[in-house]
């Protein structure tokens, strides 16, 4: 799950918990906003968390983490978060999140953008928490 | 410069050249297409190129490079090359290009958009190559 | 863990059961040889693994990873396998292994050397397994 | 060329010098020490050179530099420098420099070691900078 935005956060934990509910591990950049919301949903419903950190430590990391992977490669992570995931789901976010969802697509990974956010052509649109994670799980099984 | 799409290898040879006209480096992803038109068009009139490659040997480089960068990093090095511009010309383009635009504003790089070219808020357009030209040297002055 | 060499795999998976025994999550580059014989150890014993490939894809995972980290950088993925570890312990190796060790040391990670391995200035020493898992908890503890 | 260490400045010049009038461009890291001595070695006698930073700005490069190439990947621009190069020159260093020894002869590269400096298998040995180009020079020839 990519994005930002601190007025996104109950819709990234509700897509956290519904991904968790789906048996599916939830990867993230590791760091706070939605990020934290979405790894914070999945660990309490029983979820797996995996946070992929820019920096060169572990400090930033969110509490709600299984596992922190420090790359040290700064916005380059950016990379590695998109491509280690089956589908992505954007929720809010700013550039940092656009340039995800271009990578994403270079890659040829399925991108679900929850609304509203970055409109970009090769993205399916999602109204709702729910709707993400059902067009997410689809996206992967027909791919 | 930024871009892909063999339709638009004339506006980015266009491109090349007013940079180097201008005496400003003109700094690409080193590979073909849009990449070598703009560095043809720079070298063409007299200017100095810079290609940042993806893979890990230089045999991908085209032929109008001064200085090729071999950085083995993949896509990651889409990052650097938008962070090694004062400003950042993108020409066509696919998701790769989108990304780099994300990068780019990311890390606060003016952007100007040669169009047509995705639209993002945020991004200068210009809709010729002079005026894109124009359009960056007066936001790196300004910035 | 890192390292290289199929002759050394033994080892590896004495290394990963090991660290599992400890409740230690076993991070390793992915793939196969000492990284596959290091999670398989963890694994069997119960343990936690990730692995952090180089490629786009998660293809060349092996099978013994409960967390794939794909991050498309190539070699640099090497800096992410030693920063994500709270210390390192090289099994075997070749020179991708000695970039690991310089890395590692370059952020201050303790490294433990399984001899015989690569002989650098500045990491701790073990003969068997065992007294290379407790000279890494032991610089954990006391870093 | 690659390498740290403020006592190495006077031999890293030579290097840089003695590549130039080779008509051969110097690539470093990009920042002060043996890295600002090679590129003011090179400049001061007509040659070009090629900065790679790892930090998103160009803020940290030195005064010699023709091309400053800003990667925003941290260490993982050692990668970058080593491959970039036809071959690698190690003139003094520490940890990093150990790693960017052990990713250049990952890639093949052909490494030269001015000593005293780190003993690695495989490296060529030289004890001048006169005999560090030569070597240098021999070793992109023949390979």
């Amino acid at each position: 799950m990519i994005g930002s935005g601190a007025e996104y956060e109950e819709r990234a934990e509700a897509v956290g918990r519904l991904l968790a509910g789906e048996g599916v591990s939830v990867v993230t950049g590791g760091l706070g906003e939605v990020m934290a919301a979405a790894a914070r949903g999945a660990k309490r419903a029983g979820g797996a968390t995996v946070g992929i950190l820019p920096g060169e430590s572990r400090a930033a990391a969110n509490e709600w983490l299984d596992h922190v992977v420090v790359t040290g490669i700064g916005l380059a992570r950016n990379l590695a978060v998109v491509a280690s995931g089956d589908a992505v789901i954007a929720v809010g976010g700013r550039y940092g999140t656009l340039a995800e969802i271009g990578l994403a697509l270079t890659l040829g990974r399925p991108v679900v953008v929850l609304e509203p956010g970055w409109e970009v052509e090769g993205t399916l649109r999602a109204s709702t928490p729910d709707e993400a994670v059902e067009l997410a799980l689809a996206a992967v099984h027909t791919s």
